[in-house]
């Protein structure tokens, strides 16, 4: 498999040293591995901190910005952050409001960011943590007890960025976020396999005219193998999983939604997938508010796609809407 | 190759339906083929209109907004939009202030626009045309006589787009847009081929251990195929073959600079491939005055990237800062 890298250990740390470059609005710590926010910390306001392997970008540091995130902390591809990065971003965002560290539930991320938060707490440093555990697709993973953490993380990093942003507390944030990560169903389809640079080749096989329903973020095996669907099918399977583990379309409230890209899926397709998943949600009496479709929480060069349903309210809704402004997901200032 | 599609010759439409469900700031018009702004005729506003065929997401519909283009026209995969689409967009946005088409340099496109514009004038609509043709790589190829236009047009409309927001007249706007297609320059390589949804497969073969130097966005030949080279090797060839073509660094003006990938190439890879762009820039004597990575203007699932330099001054730069709002190109506001 054919990469433009240097060489695989180089990897992440020229990708921080191509964004510093493209950046000039964060802090790009190459040799610490962190991206934080210029003006952090931000007298006053909660620092969201998260992080986790690379390999899925822009999560996390396509995030870090105004109404999102203080910090990002990039491992290596496909493995979890060093405890010592995480510690030192939350000392380095915190303004005395405390941080709310956004665990993505991986094995190794939930031990490396417990123990930051507690690096953190020694230092006097209020600490809190969310974890995210959406993928409905399989629970005890390859990388996981208990459901692997994907797409929802956004829609956590969003909207509890924006209620820190706003000057919420501590507590008020941790709570939303943790309401919002139950609030997320996701569900993954790949088409074809990533390669990592590590191995340099395709990380697990899919025969031609097979996908496989169910995928994670790294290739860990999904539910099922099934002859190749169309875009129409992909959709009602993806779509009825996810509403049969929320028990079905909730009543009287919106979704907001992400199509998510795995990587090389290109964009002409997944809007096309879009619109099929947007009319199955429809046929079976959801409401959607908000959409969001691209490459957001990706597999490095992994085919496929993924979307994550997040049951909102008017709060979440206008906290969605409120301004951002990060490498990859900006409006509304 | 296994595809994110219903049916081939549904691809476009579908993406259309799914646009139109995720951005209800925009007019998409299934049926007729075009994008267009909700705010559309914007008064007293030159309306800039472009297109070509789809396969290049986000380009062109997804620089739809305030500051950037009034109206896309989306042809099928790789194939230009007829005379008909474009002069319905632009008598669609015409304001009276006019209209400029900016037409990538494409045999079949640079017909159809004129065509369009021809269509448009004889219903009083003053329309004037802007010809991007910045890919330095080869002239005359399957596709085109004269030079191709690629990842520059997004300089255009958005330089353009800035100045008639801003209130430019017609000819100011096609004057400026005129200079920016003068000032870019662009330079592309193919690490795999794209598989087009009508082919379902590989457009060209690309062995094992090769790369292609100076690849278009239809995955047209190239300059020449060598064994694969690491990102500060492909780095060196583009940014050199970049600057050989402009007569070397320009003095005391900086470049806006694109970093883009074609479609399948992590991002984790674009920003190292950045880094070394970069480097290699600042050892040739050049300034970088702002730079943009990700994928813009791509070729579907093609592995690869191109640079694109726009040498700028005070004037331009200005017009880059300034507030653009699409689906996904988006600051300031």
């Amino acid at each position: 498999m054919k990469m433009l890298i240097n060489a695989p250990e180089r990897v992440v740390a020229d990708a921080l040293r191509g964004m510093a470059a493209a950046h000039p609005e964060l802090v790009v710590d190459v040799e610490n591995r962190m991206v934080v926010r210029r003006d952090a910390p931000v007298s006053g306001k909660v620092a969201l901190v998260s992080g986790g392997g690379s390999g899925h970008e822009p999560l996390h540091a396509g995030f870090v910005g105004h109404g999102m995130l203080d910090a990002a902390c990039p491992g290596e591809v496909f493995t979890s952050p060093v405890p010592d990065q995480a510690f030192r971003a939350a000392t380095a965002t915190d303004s005395g409001a405390g941080v709310l560290f956004v665990v993505k539930n991986y094995t190794g991320d939930v031990l490396n960011f417990d123990m930051a938060m507690e690096l953190a707490e020694d230092e006097g440093v209020r600490a809190a943590r969310v974890l995210v555990e959406d993928d409905v697709a399989v629970t005890d993973s390859l990388f996981t007890a208990g459901r692997r953490g994907t797409g929802g993380t956004l829609f956590v990093e969003k909207l509890a960025g924006a209620a820190a942003e706003q000057g919420a507390p501590l507590e008020t944030v941790e709570a939303l976020a943790r309401r919002v990560a139950e609030a997320c169903r996701s569900y993954g389809v790949a088409l074809g396999p990533c390669s990592t640079p590590a191995k340099g080749g395709p990380t697990f096989d899919l025969p031609t005219g097979e996908l496989e329903l169910g995928i994670g973020i790294h290739g860990e095996p999904g539910r099922e193998r099934r002859a190749m669907m169309t875009a129409a099918e992909i959709a009602e399977v993806t779509v009825d999983a996810l509403l049969e583990d929320l028990g079905g379309p909730p009543t009287g409230r919106p979704f907001l939604a992400l199509v998510n890209g795995m990587g090389a899926t290109p964009l002409l397709e997944l809007y096309g997938f879009n619109a099929e998943v947007q009319r199955v949600l429809a046929e079976r009496g959801a409401v959607v508010a908000r959409t969001l479709v691209g490459n957001y929480v990706t597999s490095l060069d992994m085919a496929g796609c993924s979307v994550t349903l997040c049951e909102a309210d008017e709060e979440l809704l206008r906290l969605w809407d409120a301004p951002v402004s990060t490498a990859a997901l900006r409006w509304g200032r």
